[in-house]
């Protein structure tokens, strides 16, 4: 279950405050080159340490397992660890007593049993995303010509992102954002008519990702405003080309060769540095609780790489499905 | 593909014009009394007729094909179909120069090379959402407290659904809507952490609906600009109850024993009454074009039902792989 | 659970006594020519009715419910029914106070608490081949130049099958038999290094077969009795042929471009004419208890029609995944 | 592909003289205790170093990397490392020049276009079984009362194992074997009617395990030869306990609470100390080849272990789609 794809497989493991985090890629293409410096740029994008983020920082270097031979992936399964620094989980044992809002906490506890590492929420945290990141970076390498960009177009309702950033440091809280990605170059055909649509293995691999609350498609929900005759988006030559790209991209759950455009909607951070009233499962009372431990006041600006990860890998699996991915490159 | 779920699995087959169209459920727990009644309401539910939805009525009395034996399932694989009666392919054939816009003629005749079946949609057809309700028929059967409740929230941009439609009506056009759905007594701990989090599978196979352009939970969209301190559901019990329910009863991916709810945002119809420039395959020029046939001016009229059905099965496949549904009932 | 295949998929349902048995085959390529008579060879070839086989038998012309268009497959789900009409169900009505020894009437009865469709063998029984051998008619017609061919090699350890046959006839018994299959035409590189090795999925496939007891590639069990001087095959030329084929064509969990050769063990038919001793439901006793029914004396004389189908499907799902069938064809 | 299991999943990955080997193991219920003890034992019987067997030796301690916390699991991925430490690749590097007959050398270098990582055979190696072994030691955990035990039935045609080893100790040269695996302790009930009979899955994963020529349940291949009154187990009891055991505990595909009973057949090790007459790829001519490295006379000694952990873990994800192993242990 912590697995995605049907070719292209992506397979994550780790927690936030073991000793380390990782993923297997299995049905890579043979003769892919791959080294350190490929993942230096998206890991980067990825990392806490500006305005807004964490101060947490990793060094985050790959650490390849196996897959690799003479700098370019074999076919066999490729193992990438990424090592856990930088932990302070004294910082986490303190606030055990409280299961955190928004966090996985609660529900960790009573899916196993009391027995999940709780430490900086463990298996849960979005430490992972750097697993999801390292996957895209394989992903954007098979994809070619076919560009996957990802930037966030508001934070707490402002599309002026600083404007949307300082009100959060304003009020000494957390919050939202929305990111969009756009898909350039994709060939007509991706996707199946009904459970494999385009739209369901996108947004499949999307609501992975920690605190999405939403996911649209071309117009999205702006389409259950419109009318038909304005919605429908005309083609206009024989190579599919549509006047308008309301679709977003995927018409009958397929692709159409236009633009993809998806939107999500990142929650504010759960985290707050606000004091909140909530249960105490010591005295079984809801109590004051504050939150330890590095944060992000808006999760939503480190968001964009790992979007662009998860859709790269996603695309990757699609294409190879369709046989436009050589099983040798 | 045309699958869903790891235990409690759907198949779909059939074409809008075909003789039938289908269903095979495999993993259904044994002992499940079911009769063609119990099908009944949800598939008169689904049916058009009513104002703003299409004149095309089938009969659509369930056939068992197999998994039955004295009106119990059996823990073989269940096969249903659903006749065809009341097609009229004949209006179809004429607009087969135009790919209709919105619709998949165009990409499913690329992807499929031309040898699709086009005929009012063929296997893309809306008509195949017979196959989901049926399935859903079941699973609902399966979930026993576990309540699922779809209705519309607006059609148009109006929470006054007549109004809506009749802003339809009056413009001679298609329009959307959006559909909402609430689940009453799920228990802690359904879903897994990243890749099958419950709002990936759930959107997975909601995606595989007709005409929806986005998903939410909870607080959805919104919660992109709201602060942390606001957003955050503070626990206020020991089994998990929460004082709101902006999570839409998922955090971390897990059902957290509240209320589950989402919306979804439903497209106009694509078949507009209004005339269309769009491109006419046998001269490859843009050119005008109108559809025939029988179409709904608001297909999220008939989309409730459908919500349901496909919910019901997600938690159903959800629910037995944590073992909370018996093999045999 | 009654599904196989990654691309190239195969759903089966049914039972001997309903009111037909049926597939339904996903991710088969569009463009494919396919009619009724494209069956009648492979399904005469199962039929009883032959010295030595049930006097059972059934028309069994496919009924096509979708994926066709234009006698063509359209790259949609393609689902097929078998009728059942020469079924008599009263036989095994009288029989039910007796769980037969070597069917899966007591099994199924433990498995789904007792609302199996018992007639028959319900959807135990061999009834289903005739699904796995219309697969495999629209597998082999994908295979193109890899030529699929199964053969008898013994009954009741006779070379002789009339003999092997007439032993059986004399005793009044039921006998088993070795089936082989060779595939000439495989290219290099089909399977994976080990779970999903090229004898995992053939042997998956295989033990779907009712009766098989065993299966071995190349030299089989003779291997474990070899030096490794004698068995390892000696490679010839560039192009990978070997001296000698002990492999049976897989090396590695992996096609070698030779020959693919296995045999499967059948045991004797279970539905024995001789009377057994054996637990009777009702009383807790063992008692006498004689078959009723029309059951073959050696049901390995209709194996290898099942075998070569089995063998297509998988070596079509394995084609399709290394991007060597189009989706298109 | 390098993954098996519906519910407890393995996957395994890494290269013979790669850094290390390792698996990960999503879906193992949470609570389980373990530590490094665990997994001495099953780890010693599997190394080499006794005769007839490599004189390679490994440590072979595991190496914790996720899904653990205070020696427990917590229902996250478990990740575990195997260090290759012991490696000569030198040996391999002087032998590319000749695909070893016997050996994946060939159809490695062609399914992944010279890519892979040839040295001691990189993914294809035997090596990886040590990851097997690990999964099979969390899984006969799981196991409870059911137990699993394998051991050599004969070498070389020889129920006298010192006796076969000598053959080829004597003829310098190697050999092969049979080993057999009995499970004790089996509900009645596991695997289903057709594609995920008992004994497609057993198969499937058993055919993973380098070497495997052949499978055999119960009376196996002698099934052939024998009549149906005298195959034929009759139940003896309610329990479903049977007279005799030829079935090997399973009919129908489904386990029937008897003692679980099958043997594989084990080629002779490929790389035997005779000089062979084979390919040599860069002359493209046939030429003189011998082995270097260090090896198994015998691989079949050191299976057991091997085929017991493989039966393990196919067990434990039966019994887990059945409900029967809880989420939390």
């Amino acid at each position: 279950m912590n697995s995605f794809g049907r070719i292209f497989r992506i397979h994550i493991f780790g927690e936030s405050h073991g000793e380390s985090v990782g993923l297997t890629i299995d049905g890579c293409p043979a003769g892919l080159s791959l080294s350190v410096e490929d993942f230096l740029a998206d890991i980067e994008r990825r990392k806490g340490g500006a305005k807004g983020t964490t101060p947490r920082k990793e060094d985050d270097l790959p650490i390849f397992k196996s897959g690799l031979f003479n700098n370019k992936t074999t076919g066999a399964p490729i193992t990438i660890l990424f090592e856990n620094n930088n932990t302070r989980s004294t910082d986490y044992a303190k606030q055990r007593s409280f299961p955190r809002p928004g966090h996985a906490d609660f529900v960790a506890s009573k899916k196993y049993g009391g027995h999940e590492d709780y430490r900086g929420g463990g298996h849960f945290s979005g430490r992972l995303t750097v697993c999801l990141v390292a996957a895209g970076v394989i992903a954007k390498k098979l994809l070619g010509q076919v560009k996957v960009e990802s930037k966030i177009l508001e934070i707490g309702g402002e599309p002026d992102i600083e404007k949307g950033l300082q009100k959060a440091i304003d009020a000494k809280d957390t919050i939202g954002g929305i990111v969009e990605c756009r898909v350039a170059g994709l060939p007509i055909g991706l996707g199946e008519p009904f459970f494999d649509s385009a739209e369901s293995v996108i947004s499949h691999a999307v609501f992975a990702i920690p605190a999405v609350r939403g996911i649209e498609f071309g117009t999205g929900f702006e389409a259950a405003r419109m009318f038909g005759s304005v919605h429908n988006d005309a083609i206009e030559n024989a190579a599919g080309k549509t006047v308008t790209n309301h679709a977003g991209g995927i018409v009958g759950g397929i692709t159409n060769g236009n633009e993809l455009v998806f939107r999500i909607a990142i929650k504010p951070t759960s985290s707050t540095p606000k004091e909140q009233q909530t249960l105490n499962w010591e005295t079984g009372e809801v109590d004051t609780f504050s939150v330890k431990g590095r944060h992000d006041l808006c999760i939503a600006l480190r968001v964009p790489v790992v979007l662009e990860a998860v859709t790269a890998f996603v695309l990757a699996d699609l294409l190879m499905l369709e046989n436009r991915i050589n099983r040798i490159v």
